[in-house]
């Protein structure tokens, strides 16, 4: 009669550790995720953010960018004027218009930087903002674009590069919430 | 009596299962919560912050703001001179009195960028600073200001908005060290 | 012959939830660890990075600081221009060689600002960035520069100041996944 109480509350504690490692699994981040804010469209920035994310990648890491804002920016692949106001053709006119485009944080020195920067880069072989979205894409990273952002900022799809999905914060919020490192660039 | 020994021996492995779920319970963050230092007085920043943290909050996620340094400014009310030495006034005189006179990380033009995208906002319904604070303070987002910051800068609790606890780097660190999001905006 | 049964079942569900919890505790992030990476080489953030890091040392957190692009200038203990090509040469000549360097990230009013901040800091008995370094090493934050960034940028272990681990990315990616705090700054 004892050793079946005992064997039945002996099963009782093992069905509630089996529940809570449950509930545990689902509320703890993982260690092999990672999701990267790109709110920042300087060059040297995006660099760190694509170094970083394609990094991960390669490390089998579930990694995703969630580009907003001035982000938006490096993913854009031309500028676009037609059915937009003033206000948002003077944006258009004085932001970068993709990669390829991009200033630094400082030290810009009106462009003369970022072209000292992409030298360097070169002479070391390091990959350019452009190469190194191109691997991100081939290497799985997921590429979200705000879609609050682009409202705000008048971009539409047609204007950013390929392989980018639209998705609003709470996208972002699934994703990071699970992540074991959570950046804001 | 093999029996026994074995219930026996498998309570203690069910005991030591007890005892190492409560311990990871305890050490690992959890994904229903969020903890943003924001250090930046940028309009767009802010609204950044502002954005991730109601969206967290309406989630049901635990959140928090951490406000130092120029951050600090989006929560002041007014500017105050009384009672500061040279440095201190001068300090008041050059950064922005409030969520309403903030400027932009870049593109600021003298305030024309800034103005522009109050105006990108109005049209597109989002929230201005001021009207995201009060959303965070009814979503029950906790609002901190950091202590060191306000001592340094000579900012007083009289000088802040409404509903911010005053506290320091040891209270930010045991939000964050519990958070599944951590961003330093 | 039940008995056993219902036992050898219990023992396999205790055998697989002492795996899975194994397996959890590698992949989940730990509360107690913290990675930061330093990005920027502005003094005010240079300080929010420092005091973070030391005060999370302090709380016996695993903290580690990762040191890259214009951070490194923070590391570095004077300018060396011998065996270097022209445009790194002119990138020693603009960046700011060490701690006692730094600008501020606004209001730098060409130094006026950061040395105004350096006068608060005094007057509130603030540690300056490079006491910050020093409590860093003395408390046990791990000091990493970013190899990558070095070779991009020219720069050699024999500029830094001592008691830093050149590191490349996956270093940084180790430390990080299993950090509850994660912050870029």
């Amino acid at each position: 009669m004892k050793n079946d109480d005992d064997a039945s509350s002996l099963e009782e504690r093992v069905t509630r550790l089996e529940q809570e490692i449950q509930s545990l699994r689902a509320s703890a981040p993982r260690s092999d995720k990672a999701t990267l804010v790109v709110f920042s469209d300087d060059m040297d920035k995006a660099l760190a953010a694509l170094v970083i994310s394609t990094a991960a990648a390669s490390l089998d890491m579930d990694t995703s960018l969630f580009f907003t804002f001035w982000g938006l920016n490096i993913l854009r692949e031309r500028r676009v004027y037609e059915g937009k106001d003033i206000l948002h053709r003077l944006l258009e006119c004085f932001t970068p218009a993709g990669a390829k485009d991009l200033s630094l944080s400082q030290m810009n020195m009106l462009g003369a930087g970022a072209t000292m920067l992409k030298k360097m880069m070169e002479e070391k072989q390091v990959l350019s903002v452009e190469e190194f979205l191109t691997l991100a894409k081939e290497n799985d990273v997921k590429l979200y674009a705000c879609s609050m952002s682009m409202e705000m900022m008048g971009i539409e799809q047609r204007e950013l590069t390929e392989g980018i999905q639209v998705a609003g914060v709470a996208t972002y919020l699934q994703e990071a919430r699970h992540s074991g490192i959570t950046l804001f660039i």
